[in-house]
């Protein structure tokens, strides 16, 4: 982990990064559904999944945003804040054995008029599939300290 | 776990429900870093966090999202499919020994015109905790049958 | 998590119900043997149980107990308080990829003399595969209040 | 992990060990509930617990019993093999902090007539908490081979 | 778990034992990055690890060895203290379904000036896989009392 | 996750960086536990602890090591191998709470004379606690490619 310092002014659309790869494995399934207490036979069940279309268990749309976030967790910028997310959309299912990555990418920013010396940062989110098929996106709502 | 048939028609705006509760623990934590891969030390340095705002250890936002969420799977609705989320926010940080609690409220239904057969159902959650403070709310998108 | 109370006058000999399904992973085995801290070559070590009549690795009893009694956890009873079980038996083995489901059925009810107020109700659980194969039985003995 | 064989004859009626203890943890309480699927607020949430007249989280029963068992694994005996449980009792609750050990004692032993070459071996289960109270007792019982 | 006293001088040079195997699962795999922090797609990603000369997904050094050392735990000594490991050579990668064994053998004893009524003893610890391959080497060093 | 070449002429002695910290929690303590199989009443038995000199449980060694190492787990140097650690020491506990850093800094290197293209780096590796004690230290030892 590292720390780097990046002001709002430093932001520039266009601006972004791809993280290293994970195989989502059925460990990942069964912690999630530990975690989150969602047991759900959709994630769990791989007799019940074969009467479903995708004929196999389905990742938690959490984990598949849990993990995806958790990639881009390598900088930390101590002058940034995370607000929420806009658009969380689950594009495609991640099945067991699928190796997610995330890209990120600066795709708006404006000055927050309600709070002065403050800046609105919009990075997008998409995770894929080792087919390079999109599985999640999101746009990612910070807000950014401007230089003093 | 139980099955419930719900169609479109069938949700009304108004409708809610509230889970029980759920104390989020350090183990919660630290299960959540492990998961996600997100070790920063905002959910993990104790002593760091001393030096922050809050002085103390902050839950990841992924895992407020994944515990909020995970908090209302309780009924299967086999015709009812998530299609991600809107305006997901971070109102409050959750802490160590918080407990947290998840109410859900139908705030909008509309019929899909591009998707014959399907109409879409908005379902407002929002996180609390035990002083009854929002933590999170996310406006939870579903795509629904309509009734054969 | 749903809650819903049901008086000892409320149990009929004769109720039951199915839970959804849960496939037993090898995730569920390591799990098991780090929180029981039995690490018995049975359940861990592939290749000794090549050499045993089941040729593969064999869950532990307690594990199927435990996602067995947990696969019923669906719905809270105010008025009723575990006191134990009988007769528990691990009939046939459980093993990785086995998807399990619980039934339970109530089989027997007596009013209790020595604590007047309180019924003693016996919940058949048994524990069966995706071939439809006993793996476990056990007799759950519960208190139950009586209709105030 | 040590193997020893012991025949049926071997047995003792009073023939007995104790364990080392194992301090139950917050931890083991999170573990229990993402491993069973059982997340009952008597277990998990805090305030409500407060409403109880234990007044905190009440230990999984099949959490007490897994690690009760657990702890007595430690010596393979090749030749008994796990047959079930009798009157297992939840005699007092086992709380966040609590340190438990097990004390197995030889209480029962008969040939099996219908099983010839077997014995049947009753070993009972005694997990006691730091102030000697027991909390959980069980019989446990074993086929042994006899002596060839 | 039992414990024995064993004072320095009943240590013997070439005196050792093997311990039961353990098969290493990807969830041993998933586990440690996620206890350890390290999730380097040497050991989580297995679309990269096929771009590699192995192939496949390798354990991690500090995971064979934790592992590995664990095996061994299984009496106690009250009266040794571990100081440390010399010459910890990760030798043989470790792959997922290998199935692993320790051997520990007393190879070094000496008296110890500096700390009188204490000896110091070097057990060397040897991780081998199903092939009978040595994947891991360490020398564990002790503090010993002297017999009383 | 980054990932940075590095060849053996461009690490010079004295080269060193420090990371985040890390609280180590009573859960690390349980899934160590757990992860190893080493349940050893010194790590988890709080009651049995009070009788020890330190008072309290103390962490695994293989776990300070583990999360030690893992800490430093941040950025991929491609052209690196490790190759084993030497003097590996447990210079003082840790305990439950005590929050931890690792600082690694190259002391050694020499060209490897059997392994052309190749040199030898030594790291050294100091795991210290919140008052700046050391808890451990080890050479690292990695195989590095020299320049093309």
């Amino acid at each position: 982990m590292l720390e780097q310092v990046t002001y709002f002014e430093d932001y520039a659309i266009g601006d972004g990064r791809e993280t290293t790869g994970r195989t989502i494995t059925e460990t990942d399934f069964v912690v999630h559904a530990g975690h989150s207490g969602d047991f759900f036979p959709h994630h769990l069940d791989a007799e019940f999944c074969k009467t479903l279309p995708f004929g196999q268990r389905i990742a938690h749309g959490t984990m598949v945003f849990t993990i995806g976030v958790g990639l881009t967790a390598t900088v930390i910028n101590p002058v940034a804040f995370s607000y929420g997310y806009d658009r969380l959309r689950f594009v495609k299912p991640v099945f067991i054995g699928d190796t997610i990555k995330s890209r990120v990418e600066i795709t708006d920013k404006e000055v927050m008029e309600k709070r002065p010396g403050y800046g609105r940062v919009t990075e997008r989110l998409t995770v894929t599939n080792q087919k390079d098929e999109t599985a999640l996106v999101a746009d990612h709502i910070y807000m950014v300290e401007m230089r003093p």
